[in-house]
C-alpha cells in the first residue's frame, strides 16, 4: 500500500505540473476516483483528465438502465462537446460492449434504441455531429456542412483544421473517454449510423476492423467499399425507397452494391418500400440493427 | 337509386346554404366521398364538413403503417387544431379500434408506440393539448395552464369559454372526425394519457364507459374515482417513483388507490423505481399499456 501511495504521489506531481490543476490530485488522494481508474503514466493522466472533464447534463432511467447526456472539453476539437450514452442494466455489474451511433443526438429521444440495448446489454454512445460553439465563419450557412454535418473527417484547410477533427474525435478521443469513464469493454466496439453517419460507419469499419456494421441510408460509401481490404464483414443496410435523397440521386445504392460485390464483401441490403429519411424509418428497423450487432458483440 | 340521388340533392342544398361551399357538393356528387360516409341531416353535414376540413400536414411510413399529422378547423374550439394519427397496416383492409392519447404531440416522435400499435392493429390518435392560435391574454404565461395545458375541460368563464372547450372537443368533435375520415371502429375506443392527460383519461372513462384505461403518472384523479359508478373496469397505472411532481406532493397516488379501493375499482398500480416524468419513462412501459388495451379492443 505504501508503494501504491508513492506511485500516486509521483503521478500527482506530474499532474500538477502538466495541468496546473492541484484539485485533481487532492480529489484523487481522497479516493474520489475509483480504484479501477488507477493507471500509470500517460494512461493515468488521460484517464484522470477524462474523468475530470465529464459533466453530467442529464440522467433519465429508461428500460431498466439509464439514458444520460454528458458534456466535456474535447482536446481534439478545442471546444465543449456533448454525447448521449445509454447504460443498460447489465452495466451496473459488468463491462458491456459499446455501439457508437453516428448521426445526431435526436437519436436518444426518437430512435427507440433503448429497449433492444437494454435486452442485449449494449451501451450506445451518440456524439454530436460536429464541433460546437467554435464560431467559424460559414459553419452555420448550410444544413449539410459545418455545425449541421462535420462528415467525421479531419479538416486540412483553414479555417476548419483547428476544430473540425471529427475523425480523430470519434475514432480516438471519444472511445478513450468512454472506455475510461464507463463500464465499457474496449475489445467489443461497433458502429452504426444514418445519413451522413451511414457511410462513415463503413469507413471506420475499414480502418479499424470492427466486427459488425449497420447503416440506415447510404451516402458516398461506394469509394470506401472499393478500397476495402480487411477481415470478413457482416453488413446490414436499410435504405428507405421513398427517401428524398434517394430519388434525387444523391445516394446511389446500386454503386455500393456493385462495389461490395466486386470486392466480395457480404451485404444484406434492404430497400424498404414507402420509407423515407426520417426517424420514423430508423425507429421501424432499429431493433434489427441492434440484434445484428449483438450477435457479434455478445459472442 | 333515384331516391338516394334526391336525398343527396336535398342535402346539397342544405350544405350550400349552410357553408357556402358548393365545391363540397360537386365533389360529393362526383363520388369523391366514400359511400360509407353517406348519412342524412346533421350527421351528414358534420361528416362532409369534417371530411372537407382535414388537411394532411405530414405522412411518414412507420412500422409498416403510417404516422400522419392532420390539421382541421375545429368548430368547438374556433381555431385550427392538429392531431397525430398512427394507422397500422391492418387499417388498409379493415376497421381498427382507436386508442386516444391525452397529453401532447411529442408523443408521436418520442413514445415509441407505433411498434405495438402496428402489431396489435390499433389506431392511435394524439390531439393538441389546448386550443391553438387564439391569442387570449394570459394563455402563454404558465407552462401548466392555457396553451401548455387545457385540462380537457369546457371553460365557463371569459375570456376562456369561447375557445377552451377541450372536453367537448376530445369526447365529441374529435372522435366524430376520426370515425368519419379513417377506418375506425366507432364501437372500439379507449384512452390513455400522461401527466395532465392521465386523470382526464379516467374522467372520460367514468363518463363514457370505455373498456380500458391506462395512465402514466397521476394528477388530481382521486375525486373522479370517488364519484365513479359504471361497469367493471381494468385500470393500469404506471407512476415514476422519482417523478419530480410526486416528490413535491402534487400527485398523491395513495389517495387515488384508497378511493379506488373504497369504490371497489380494480387497479394495477405500479410505482416504478428510479423513473421520472419524462418520455424515457413512457417509452419504457408503452408496450405494456398498448397490450393492456389490445386485450379489450381486439376481444
Amino acid at each position: 500500500m505504501r508503494r501504491l501511495h508513492e506511485s500516486r504521489l509521483l503521478n500527482m506531481n506530474r499532474l500538477t505540473k502538466l495541468f496546473d490543476k492541484p484539485q485533481i490530485v487532492f480529489r484523487y488522494i481522497k479516493g474520489e476516483f475509483k480504484r479501477s481508474l488507477f493507471m500509470y503514466g500517460s494512461q493515468f493522466i488521460n484517464t484522470v483528465n477524462g474523468a475530470m472533464a465529464l459533466t453530467q447534463v442529464s440522467s433519465n432511467k429508461c428500460c431498466d438502465g439509464y439514458q444520460k447526456v454528458f458534456e466535456h472539453d474535447s482536446s481534439e476539437l478545442k471546444c465543449k462537446m456533448k454525447f448521449g450514452i445509454y447504460l443498460p442494466p447489465k452495466a451496473e455489474s459488468s463491462k458491456c460492449p459499446v455501439l457508437y451511433w453516428l448521426s445526431e443526438q435526436n437519436f436518444i429521444t426518437k430512435a427507440g434504441a433503448q429497449q433492444a440495448a437494454s435486452e442485449n446489454g449494449i451501451i450506445i454512445v451518440a456524439p454530436d455531429t460536429s464541433p460546437r460553439g467554435c464560431n467559424i465563419e460559414g459553419e452555420e450557412e448550410s444544413w449539410d456542412f459545418g455545425t449541421g454535418a462535420g462528415f467525421y473527417v479531419n479538416a486540412t484547410q483553414e479555417p476548419w483544421k483547428t476544430n473540425y477533427r471529427m475523425y480523430a474525435y470519434v475514432t480516438e478521443e471519444l472511445p478513450r473517454l468512454i472506455n475510461s469513464n464507463f463500464p465499457a469493454d474496449p475489445e467489443k466496439m461497433s458502429i452504426f449510423g444514418h445519413s451522413m453517419g451511414g457511410p462513415r460507419s463503413s469507413h471506420f469499419l475499414c480502418q479499424r476492423l470492427h466486427l459488425s456494421v449497420t447503416l440506415f441510408n447510404l451516402y458516398d460509401a461506394t469509394v470506401l467499399a472499393e478500397s476495402y481490404s480487411g477481415p470478413e464483414l457482416d453488413i446490414l443496410i436499410d435504405q428507405g425507397r421513398d427517401d428524398q435523397f434517394l430519388s434525387s440521386s444523391q445516394l446511389l445504392p446500386d454503386n455500393l452494391i456493385a462495389a461490395c460485390s466486386k470486392k466480395k464483401i457480404p451485404v444484406v441490403f434492404r430497400l424498404q418500400q414507402g420509407y423515407d429519411h426520417s426517424y420514423y424509418f430508423i425507429f421501424s428497423f432499429i431493433n434489427d440493427h441492434i440484434k445484428h450487432h449483438a450477435k457479434y458483440l455478445n459472442a
